[in-house]
This record gives structure tokens, sequence and C-alpha cells, in this order.
């Protein structure tokens, strides 16, 4: 199985990309085969053909589970992490992959939008979504139980959705 | 396996019954166990308590796979079926359920809703909904191949999720 | 000017009800000319041409500013105040009034819901809604100074607004 | 009264900027005064303090009008518009602004995405949005009614919110 992390965070090595990773393993047990930073992609992002980014593209289409990973800005995802996005074929961009949307916010008033907002444009990639769309607290989430709490709740419905792509 | 159809059409016998009908069919192979043509629980879906309302809860609580299909009243999901909602338990009461979300309309400009709108609602509620929503036009849902182009895309998924929750 | 204030909690004479109220007078500085609270309609609302439904709809069409309040339920506003949008008519019904989407919860996780999923249905109708959506918490409104602030914020642009719909 | 146009399509030039620039026509009887290609603004959008993005944010925080326009890129706004719309301040970057969001697409599927997706972000950058959501089909709105239409029910309610802004 080939697990994938993809934080969409303006700032590298962000809480972002953590908190993903962070995720990915307790889904999993093990660390993620891929970590894709989108910002480290750089401006390749803003056209079309870009080698590198055309090979993170292919890195996530290939991958069995994927986290995507986004701060809230505005109210919903970031630009960045949509640019990224929008590199993906519609509707078979990430057929088989089964997909976590996962966002992180200063306080819980946009918890509702990593289900709301982020998943839709995942499902309309292709991608199969069956647990809820998790939202965790910027500065807590490494003390708090919402990792483990989503992870208990929904980790046997995200496997059990792996075997069968995987199938 | 258990698979049950609930209707929130204000119209008892509606195409959104027979629609939500045929999708069931077409995803087992089978008639469904149970239809709920929610209109016709009457105005014990006012109040909390009443027995009929809570047969027909447990009864869509207690099986694998459920469609839920409302016709598109104001752009979303009609109040009758939110109303028949509202009678199940956050988070919990549609644990183990298999979801498919399904919203008819007159033309294609509200194909959105079910996806955006309906299936949160669902995924409140405990559900496991790994296909996106599906929109119908109903004056030619028995004649295009929507309902088929449907099932040929998602019904792999669903069925494993059903294997799941089941196992 | 004619103010109305529109509660759709199964519970009459909720805090729903008391909080839309609050937020009129806020706006308008005046108690609201009527005041609706949805659950009195009764099982008239599960059909079509009932006479006090009817009344209620003229009420709210014929004012210049009107409170739409909700409960979160599974997330969203509730099938109770649903089935009361569903009685007016599409694109016209709410037109040349001002509508406020106002919704309260027990914490902070639902507050895009106002903006996100109420606020929408009102714009179907044809409502004004020049304001942000507002979220209260149920147990703190009375207390806390999220009523004051939105009026302050939105209270010029809701009254402009109004005066430009009577004019 | 200033007007400007947003338009973000990776494609410079393209038809999500000229439908723009008519819908402004249409609203104002004049040619808007700025026009900004989001993707013309390069690199500097990936990051922070690029002095044209700087210079494109005060433009478009300066004006009385402003309409956002995008493709529909995977059933909501492109990366490209949400990137631009990140270097807003939260809550007052387009305070005082009248905001027109309009999405354009190849069929009308997702004509909910600028009511539902596109609004809301606007609305939290503090933007008076009084009008519905516009979605045009990119093939037809040089010759189909649908601008026409939106500015003959919307546009007193769109120029009532400006001279209030204005006062």
């Amino acid at each position: 199985m080939r697990t994938t992390v993809v934080a969409g965070n303006p700032k590298p090595g962000s809480r972002t990309l953590d908190a993903a990773t962070r995720l990915a393993v307790a889904l999993t047990g093990e660390q993620p085969d891929h970590l894709i930073d989108v910002i480290g992609l750089g401006p390749g992002l803003l056209g079309w053909g870009d080698a590198q980014v055309r090979a993170a593209v292919d890195t996530v289409s290939g991958s069995d589970l994927v986290v995507f990973a986004s701060p809230t800005f505005k109210a919903t995802y970031t630009g960045i992490l949509k640019l990224f996005l929008d590199q993906f074929a519609t509707g078979d961009g990430l057929r088989d992959v089964t997909a976590v949307p996962l966002m992180l916010g200063a306080g819980p008033a946009h918890a509702l939008a990593p289900e709301l907002l982020l998943k839709p444009v995942l499902v309309e990639l292709g991608a199969t979504c069956p647990a809820a769309g998790l939202y965790l607290i910027d500065s807590t989430y490494t003390t708090d139980t919402r990792i483990l709490d989503h992870v208990e709740r929904w980790a046997p419905t995200i496997r059990s959705s792996l075997r069968s792509e995987a199938s």
C-alpha cells in the first residue's frame, strides 16, 4: 500500500504538513511513503506541463491513501492547495485513491469546512472519501485527542475502502 | 443484507420514490427490503416520540444500505426529508449504514446539491457515504443512463463499504 | 417598515425565537411586528394550501426585514424551518425582502452553517441577504457580545438595503 | 465610483475576463476602471509581500464595485483566484466593497457554485454581496440573455448597496 501526504500551506514545513503526517501514521501505523509540500513545487503550479508538478500529480494518483491537508484561509482551503488539485483530471484524477480531507484552523469556527468544502473537490476528482472530514485546532493538535478520536471512529471504514480499491 | 429506500417528497408515491427504488435495485440486483415514503409518517414527524416514526428510524438505522432521496426544493433537499433526518441521533444514528444521497430536479442547474448539501447531513449522522452524490433529471431518469452510469462507476465502492460494515 | 421574525425550532417559545427577536430589536430599535414560531403552524406545513400557513407566508413575503432563525440540527438548519421555506415561491417568494440568516448551536463547530447553508436557501427565494450569516451560542447569546458585534458591523448595510427595497 | 474586474483564469485574456467585463459594463453603463487578470501577477502570488500583488489588492480594496470571476475547475472556483483572495485581510479586506460572484462553466451542472462556494469567501473578506451569484455558460454567454437577466433582476439591489457604501 502506498500512502501520500499532501499539504497546501504557503509556508514550507508547516504544522499542516506535520498534522497530516501524524494522521497518516495514525491511520496506517507507518510513515507515509511520500510527502508533498505543495509550495515546494513553485511557479510551475501556475501553468500546465511542469515536470516536477506532473511527477507530484502522478505520485498522488498512484497512491492508495492520500491525506489532503490545508490550513483554513478565508474560511476554506488555501489557494495553493486548490492550485495543485486543479492539475488533476476531473472525474478520474483521483480514481482508486482513498482520500482523507483534513483542515487546521486557529479556532473551532470553521470546523465544517473539510466536510462541506474540501471533500467535494476530492470527490469531483474521483476520489473515494468514505470518512468524515477532519478539522484540527492548529495550536493543540499534538496534545488533544482529535486525531486519535477520528482514527478510532473512521479507520476501519478507511481501511476497508483501501482493501477494496486494491482488489 | 438489508436495503432501504427513503423518499422525502411531500407527494406520496412520487417519482422520487420510484427513482430511489430503481437506484437501489441497480446497486443490489434486488428489490429493497423497505420503502419509507416519509410523507406517509404524517404529523408525528413534527415532534418526538411518535411510534410509527420511531419504527421507521429503527428500520433505517438497522439497514446496511440506504438510498436517501429528495426532489430539489429551493435548490436543496426538502423540509420533509430533513424533518425525518432530524429524528436520528447525531453522530451515531446512521453508524454502520452505507448511505447514497440522491436528488432529482427539473433541470441540471442544481446538480451539485446532493454532494454539497445532502451528503454532509448523512455524514453528520454517522453514515458512510463512499460514493459521489447522484442527481437525476425527473423527466428523463427512466430513459437516460444516469442511474446506470452511476452504478457502473460507484457500485464496487459501495459494495465494498457494505461488506466492511457487515464484517 | 415591517419586521418579522421566523423561528424554526420544533419546541415552541424557544431560545431560537428569543434570540431572533433580540437580533431584530438590535437591528431596528423596535419590537418586530410579527413573530412566526413555525411549529405553531402545525400539520398544515406537511401539505399545500393550509390557510394559516398561507397567512404566515404572506406576512413574511410582505415584510421589509425578516430574521430567519434556526437551531443547528445535524450541522444545518432544521427540517421544520425548511418545511416552511418550501412553501414560498422559488425566485420571487422573498423578493424585496431583506433577510438575515441566524442559527444557534451548543458549540462553535457549526458556525459556518448560516452562511454556507441557510443563506443560499433565502437567496434562492429571491431575498436580499446583504450581511454575513450570524451564528450564536445558545447558552451565552444573552450575555456575550455576538449580537451587538454583528449589528455594529452589518446594520448600516442592512438598513441601506431596506431603504432601497422600500423606494 | 470605482469599478474593478478580477478574473482568476490561468489563461490570460480569457473568456472569464471578457464575461466579467461585460457584466460590469451591464451593471454600471461604463467600462470598469481596472481589470485584474490574476495570472498576470505571476509567482508573487505564491508568497506574501510582492509589490505588484500588493498593488492589485489595494486596487480591489479601494473599489466600490468588484466582479470576481472564475471558470469552474473541479466544480468550484480556481486555485489561481483563491490564491489572490488569500492575499486579503480576513474580515476587512473587502470591507465597503460591493462584490458580485461570477463563474463560468462548460455546462449547467455547476450552476450552484457561485452562490454556495465563491460568495462565502467574499463575505468572509468582509464584502457586501447583496445579489445572487451568477453562473454563465462559457460557450453562449455572449449570445444568451443570462447577463441581462441578472442585471435586470439584481442591478437595483447592487446599485443601492453601492450608494450606501459610498455614503
